[in-house]
């Protein structure tokens, strides 16, 4: 069962051969006729389903449409959008507090749509931030994130935020182990002092609000990805692990010796039942939690101090691990919650295991051996089989919900299809290049929509019209709907999508928020109504009510600010239509513009540096006389004695008699 | 030939049941039955041509591929990206410094792409920063930002960065009028303090490097949009203003009494002459110019303090104006440099002007009055002819190269095809809903190709599944090979694009570098090879020189670093291939993560707040051994004595013999 050491150069030789190799592949794969009918998507019509793209390194999400490809949104989570402000208006910024101060990007990988009863049920989004350890949910009905949470004492937060099948729980395992809690240890005191966390965040079923329930202490791996069990396997969680040789160093080299790593399963119904009766210890820590007020739009940033810890060795019959070969990546249930598929990455074959098997070792306890105090079920008890030869380099499966699974395999790059009962390989299609996660609309759920599956490959090069040395990644859209695969379009994703899910259009449509009723907006510096529109000056801070409707901002003159002021610029949008945003830009401001919502109130400020009279103008086109929609703030030296003032339209009378004056004046003096 | 003012609530009206209204238009356009087969690029072909979008309140750009519609990339060029580190990054980050500070983020409006004998060429690309006053280079080889100038003593640079034929200048002008230079002074007092600009930027020809040549002083209009002559006409500016009104708030109505306002022509080469006869001021200012060294990579900032002013007045000859019906929004010119269109948004005609004409006007000195001392040509004088009843708003025209223009309404929501000689109406089509700007590749130029048209629309609606309160904009892709224009495909587009350009995909790509010749990287804190990486203090410096190579990051494991260092990585990455970028996290930073593209060296600084063991790692999947791809830093307190200390796989011996062990400790541990 266990690789001599020395195979491991050769693996290495071979995955930077394929790497190299790649590029000379045979790219001419054959396009059916139909193809351009089948991603096309005409004018007036709708794509079938919203794709949710994780952004990788942008921190983001992405919605594409399926089957065009075609980007409808990026929506701003860990990184700070300069595009509309979030992150920099007074509003937003709550939303990055961290234990490790303010924190404006991270690494966002994977996407969890909320499930009831194993469906999608369209309500809220949730992805993690992979560097500074967070969850995010965004609300689908306005596409907008509203709650951040921090995960305490892990490092990299890759394994998560896996959903339970009724949205019970978002379970997720640290990626670096680290001392817990932190200290300055030597760090090749790695095995004695290097821990792992499980962590078990509770959804308010109402408003899907997060909270951590509880986290399980675990032996010092990297918790790489993970699933749920559904429908027979419900109220059970499998985690892959890598590094189970706890080496700190070289990992590609050192965390790759063993022939098997290790999944965790997680009965957590069991956890629950150790959380009633008390048997956890409650540690001192410091995470934040930023929840944004569904009236005022405000995020409120909380610092939690303690959190809850099982410890498996008090804690019998609630964590076990299973054997997996070989640093096992993806780990993938499929619809009836028996089949567990363990996609080891470095593994010539791939592991099937059976839910029912493994209770049944459990049952008889069938170990061998143990880590840590956690038993480890017998590899051969746990599996349905093996599937011979599939690839190389699996890293993860989705289901089309007719019993079959389809695997993306990074180094040979192709996806693979397979039966799970059987473990038949039925058909394998190339990629352009290396895929990592594939998606199909409800692929983990008990009720896959098997008709296309979209590969997120690595290693774009030649796919697209090129764009210098950085490049988007490519995705590949399958028809999986025929007994064979049939590629239909290359698109390129934004950033680098690591897992998506995708959901039809009819489950969310009907439920997208137009614009923010005015009625409902209870932000304490809204302005309801254009005549409500003022300035007020409190200390040095200076507070703008302003308004903005098509086509001017109210006021448009400010006068009486001065140097060293910390100006607000307090903008409600009072339109009440779809698609009538209104944008905000200051001149000299520092931070960004805004970008306001029919309805929404938006905060920027300005501090404005030297005296003048600075221009500020809406940002966003929104009637032909948008050009228009600006004004002027002026601003005297420190200590002046300018009284504040403002206004719309102030001079407007004295403004009607200069008018269409220029030919005369002109005139006037051509003839002098 | 002056309207009635109360023409005008008549017109606004209009203005907003046409907005409101075009939500409830048909939208089911035919679509003719090879519009799939059109737009359609198939896996494995590329497409015709790279179209580069502005961002608008993004501050950035996107290149979209035609006709396919897909989003190929997103250039960062005046908002810090936290996708890639841009304007983070330590070598990046002087991009943002202007007299206004570090202004990270504007409003990206005009992109022109470099032009020899009135045709593209292909090496470089400008836009233009609205907000702060900016002008942005990318280089075509690598899709870089690579320099950004200040133009001092303007407000808004909407009009802006127009370029001549081959590319001696950009030109631009300020849309909102100052005091200049700033000064604190009633807003009231706009007619008699408050001035506009027209600059002129001069282009190193052989490295594309931006100069303040000299500014033009003008009356204290809104300069909006502008082209300069090609062929006949050039040597020739063309700019249209609004406001002459000189009104100072609700512009809305204000700036909308005249019937006509004023286009200004410059002749650039006369004001070349007045400059070589050191007829200009000389005066102090202050504003910034930041350019990035090509070998390394490292943005340097200038601030340049003085500025050479030209007046009108003491330059005869220099400047005119010529009067167009009513607040023009686009100025543009056909293929030939002849015929000159300017859009009047709230007029019911469109004017076309005479190139040949207004000369012979100049000549003859038929002027109808002069406004500041600037004669102002007879209107009738330099009029080609009136398009007649064209349609509501328009805002835009391109060319095709046979003999068409195209112009954009964007009141009543289509884009119209007529004869530039004969101004006879032959086409027009619905689009949904407001197009601003439209695009036909070189369409601007002397040589269009002239077989697509997309317009880019606000006002999205109901084009795409829904995303909430906020879209993205629809572009529209016509095909225009024929008699009529023919719609073909609907794209979102990112942010709000306002003007793009598009260019045959052959002139682009055989220029595109695919990465960084590692021995041309001249960056001081470059780590050339594996062996030369290390770690430096310096004081409370810490210098990391890091290298990547697949997979993993040298050193790794890292000690000595202290609570109150400023820790910056400097990552080299060393790979020289095509699409190997690697990333760069680290646990807690509160800037952003790095993205390195092959051959370069990027450098990250990092100030950690707690002592601890912190986990770093590449963000850019790069291979199969990716997720091993990962380090750790120690951090101790204040004062502590830990040696500074570094190293990649020093624990390997040891490591090894630990390996493959857990089974056997594990069956000890359940033995016992």
């Amino acid at each position: 069962m266990v690789l001599y050491k020395n195979t491991l150069s050769l693996m290495v030789s071979v995955l930077l051969t394929s790497m190299v190799a790649c590029k000379n592949k045979d790219s001419s794969q054959l396009i059916h006729g139909d193809a351009a009918q089948q991603a096309y998507v005409a004018p007036g019509e709708y794509d079938e389903f919203y794709a949710f793209l994780s952004g990788g390194y942008s921190g983001q999400i992405t919605v594409y449409g399926l089957p065009s490809g075609r980007l409808f949104k990026e929506i701003p989570v860990f990184s700070q959008y300069p595009e509309n402000g979030y992150g920099y208006s007074e509003e937003t910024k709550n939303l990055f507090n961290t234990s490790y101060g303010f924190v404006p990007w991270d690494d966002s990988h994977h996407i969890e749509l909320s499930q009831q009863n194993g469906e999608f049920d369209g309500r809220w989004l949730f992805v993690n931030g992979n560097n500074t350890p967070r969850i995010a949910r965004v609300d689908l009905s306005t596409f907008e994130t509203v709650e951040i949470l921090e995960i305490p004492d892990v490092a990299g937060l890759h394994c998560s935020p896996f959903i339970t099948e009724n949205s019970e729980y978002l379970v997720s395992g640290t990626r670096f182990s680290v001392p817990i809690p932190q200290e300055d240890v030597p760090i090749d005191t790695y095995k004695e002092n290097f821990k792992g966390l499980i962590n078990y965040v509770s959804l308010d079923q109402e408003h899907g609000h997060m909270e951590l329930a509880f986290q399980i202490e675990m032996p010092g791996f990297n918790y790489d990805l993970a699933r749920n069990g559904k429908a027979v396997s419900h109220g059970w969680s499998f985690l892959t692990t890598y590094n189970s040789e706890q080496a700190h160093s070289l990992l590609e080299v050192n965390a790759s010796q063993m022939d098997k790593d290790l999944m965790a399963i997680v009965n957590w119904k069991k956890a629950e039942e150790y959380l009633a009766a008390g048997k956890f210890t409650e540690r001192e820590t410091s995470y934040y939690h930023n929840l944004m007020d569904e009236g005022s739009g405000i995020v409120n940033s909380e610092e939690k101090t303690t959190t809850k810890i099982l410890d498996p060795k008090e804690c019998p019959d609630m964590v076990y691990f299973i054997p997996v070969p070989k640093s096992p990546h993806g780990c993938d249930i499929d619809p009836t919650g028996e089949y567990i598929v363990g996609n080891g990455k470095l593994s010539a074959d791939m592991s099937v295991y059976s839910f029912s098997q493994i209770m049944q070792a459990i049952e008889e306890e069938n170990f061998d051996g143990e880590f840590d105090g956690i038993p480890i079920i017998n590899y051969e008890a746990g599996l349905h089989g093996i599937v011979q030869k599939p690839g190389l380099g699996p890293l993860h499966t989705e289901f089309d919900g007719r019993g079959n699974a389809y695997t993306t395999f990074f180094i040979s790059s192709e996806v693979v299809k397979w039966n799970v009962e059987s473990k038949e390989i039925l058909d394998r299609q190339s990629t352009f290049y290396s895929p990592g996660h594939l998606v199909i609309p409800g692929g983990e759920t008990r009720n896959p929509d098997g008709k296309y599956l979209v590969a997120m490959n690595k290693i774009t090069k030649d796919r697209f019209l090129p764009t210098g040395p950085e490049m988007m990644h490519s995705a590949q859209l399958f028809d999986i709907s025929g007994e064979k695969m049939e590629l239909i379009l290359d698109f390129p994703t934004k950033a680098e999508p690591h897992y998506a899910q995708a959901i039809a259009a009819d489950k969310l449509m009907s439920n997208s928020k137009k614009f923010y009723p005015i009625e409902d907006n209870t932000h304490p510096y809204a302005t309801m109504g254009e005549g409500n529109s003022r300035v007020e000056r409190e200390g040095d801070e200076v507070h703008v009510y302003m308004t903005a409707m098509r086509s001017h901002l109210a006021p448009d003159n400010i006068e009486g600010i001065k140097v060293g002021d910390k100006v607000f610029f307090h903008l409600t949008n009072l339109e009440q239509d779809w698609d009538v945003p209104h944008g905000f830009a200051m001149q000299g401001a520092t931070n960004a513009e805004l970008l306001v919502m029919p309805g929404q109130t938006r905060t920027l400020l300005w501090e404005p540096k030297k005296p003048g009279v600075f221009a500020f103008y809406c940002t966003d086109f929104c009637s032909a006389l948008h050009q228009e929609m600006s004004g002027y703030a002026r601003v005297s030296a420190q200590g002046s004695d300018v009284p504040l003032k403002w206004g719309l339209n102030e001079e407007l009378s004295d403004n009607r008699e200069a008018a269409n004056t220029f030919y005369e004046q002109a005139k006037a003096r051509a003839s002098r």
